[in-house]
């Protein structure tokens, strides 16, 4: 199963490359239908392109579980597909045992959760629980101009019946997230599970540098209107920043227009990554990085824009399911992460966990991601304990 | 005239496109052939992509005039064409005044000048010249890895016989290359055309920041090999060795890898485009920014390399040639420039000499780069003096 997985939308040493409805996710799409088949359970695709595999009728109070299988550029293969795989081997071991859950249970596959290819993430988990407006949705573009709307229908797909899906929400009794951890913390504390206890508020701000396209050989220094002079003042700006607010600040993607060695460019836009504890110290921290920009603007001539592309609060997830499933495995670390997740916009509305795995490196949305063979079963075990526990019936 | 090859690659507000190769360029390249075949013109295609058109049997003692008609991505109207039209209309001139030039008189047209596909400028030249060997030429890659032969071929031109052509060059008597000016020199002295007194030597540096993707979201900064930070740190340090040598630094393009928002980089590289009055200013001055970056990327664990992709020694136009232009045109400014041209290549192989036409801005590789009508006939008609003189059979 995960040898199938695996081969789609790898590039090598270059890592995964599955942006949500191109090509490769319609593979990996194809792939999630196929196992729901295999194991005779019902597949569904929902008003938000999320698939579903379910296992019994569905129906309020069920016990859902998965995760993500589209991926960053350049991304590793653990984030977002154990999950999925995870949720599949724990239907297998709960069947294998002879359970007969009291409640359903349903595998999902959320839509587009790294928001890659079009700026904003968990789109599919946002617009079932209402928080991103379906009109806003549409009319996302991509990098070549294309919008949702465009790349669901090129996929097949139907961009009319995006929104908040009270029907599919109102079936969810419990969500668990199993996903490979993103830092080193199980991996300090020598545990291969956990469980999420926070996810940190965090946003992108999207950073436009105005200046003035011109020939890098002739024209004098005094006379430019560099962009890319203040965009450097903005990285290190906000590397101290992040520093001295005891965050995380970071630019991952910058565009240059035109991108030409021997042309000053005209425009660079960069996008801000940003997390903190708590939502002021994230948006203090923004104001400064955004204020050394037009600093650093102004004295080029260069007019910089700051806009929130999302923004996302802290979630706390609930101490009833966290403690439960803490108490199911036996005690496991709870610790708090700075990425985002299907589970962060689902807990807004319905009881919701996450289960980590450990990595021993703490590296991810790289090649270089990896959980042991080992502590990927000990997750699929766990997995299938909370699951028993939680369709067993029992009110939580 | 002017109207037809306007049209080509035009990208409006963005500017031009007209990268060597592609189909936009191999219209600007039936519009040369038509341009030939309209006056009854010679035409001819070397085996280095450039392509002639001949009043005349070509032979030794020619005089040659032209210059380039692709561009810089969002680049202006008038870099490059300004001198194949100018030069089409130089001979209409004669022609309409009875001149019958007792030397062959050539108009060319250079194939990828402004290198923007695959990083080296003045292919065309530099391969007729013997200054770039045809393995390397045939090697070279653009961002998407098609080499210049494949796109050669796919253009259904021939890349085996690109190399040193001396039969061609035997040819060229003396070569006038008409161009707009791509600095506010001409606009200073309140000139509408000059002489090219001298190119700065120039070159372009790939310089590679080696880091570790990661999360954006998850990974503490002290654990992170961030490039974005040494490379940001770079931009600043090439602005301020820039200052100090009096010369020109600037980094145009930029690719991150994989360039997502919530991934640190595995790898940035960015090219650095350094110019100065002598060669020495500009080696001190790359070696200063070079420096810069190898120290911050040693304070973020990034490997930094710093690569020259070409380099081009000062270019002094042989002042005989340059006399001669003056006087015919009864004194005009000689200026230097900081841009490279198909000229400053073939100088060390034919006499050669430069003609600007004013800029009001001195904006250049920009949709704002322009010449006022008026002075785009001033510079005609300065040409077809040059030409009637050069052609006149007088030794020089």
């Amino acid at each position: 199963m995960w040898r199938d997985l695996a081969a789609i939308g790898d590039g090598g040493a270059g890592g995964y490359r599955r942006f949500a409805w191109t090509p490769v996710d319609l593979a990996l799409r194809d792939w999630f239908r196929e196992q729901a088949a295999l194991r005779g359970l019902t597949y569904e695709l929902d008003r938000n392109g999320n698939q579903w595999a379910w296992w019994g009728t569905p129906a309020p109070g069920a016990v859902v579980t998965g995760s993500h299988l589209d991926s960053v550029p350049g991304g590793g293969a653990f984030d977002g597909p154990l999950g999925v795989v995870s949720a599949f081997l724990a239907v297998d071991g709960l069947r294998e045992r002879g359970v007969v859950p009291a409640r359903p249970i349903a595998v999902v596959n959320f839509a587009d959760e790294e928001g890659a290819r079009f700026g904003v993430a968990c789109v599919g988990s946002r617009l079932l629980t209402g928080i991103l407006d379906p009109d806003d949705a549409r009319a996302l573009r991509d990098g070549d101009g294309v919008t949702l709307a465009e790349a669901m229908r090129a996929a097949h797909a139907d961009p009319g019946t995006l929104g908040r899906d009270d029907q599919a929400l109102a079936r969810i009794g419990a969500f668990v997230e199993l996903h490979v951890e993103q830092g080193r913390g199980l991996a300090d504390l020598d545990s291969p599970v956990g469980v999420a206890s926070a996810i940190w508020p965090h946003g992108r701000w999207r950073c436009t540098f105005h200046g003035e396209a011109n020939h890098a050989g002739t024209t004098r220094l005094a006379d430019r209107h560099d962009p890319m002079l203040p965009f450097a003042s903005a990285v290190l700006a906000a590397r101290r920043a992040a520093e001295q607010a005891g965050a995380l600040a970071t630019f991952g993607k910058v565009r240059v227009d035109p991108n030409g060695t021997n042309a000053i460019p005209s425009r660079v836009d960069a996008w801000l990554d940003g997390r903190a504890p708590d939502a002021a110290t994230v948006e203090a921290m923004v104001g400064r990085i955004a204020e050394a920009a037009r600093e650093a603007g102004a004295e080029h001539g260069v007019r910089v824009e700051v806009v929130a592309e999302s923004t996302t609060p802290v979630v706390e997830f609930g101490h009833g399911l966290r403690d439960r499933i803490a108490a199911t495995l036996g005690g496991v670390p709870a610790l708090p992460t700075g990425a985002g997740h299907d589970a962060g916009i689902l807990s807004a509305s319905v009881p919701t966990a996450m289960l980590f795995v450990r990595n021993p490196t703490g590296v991810s949305h790289s090649p270089a991601e990896h959980a042991g063979t080992e502590d990927c079963v000990t997750g699929v075990v766990a997995l299938t304990a909370v699951l028993e526990d939680l369709a067993g019936g029992v009110g939580w």
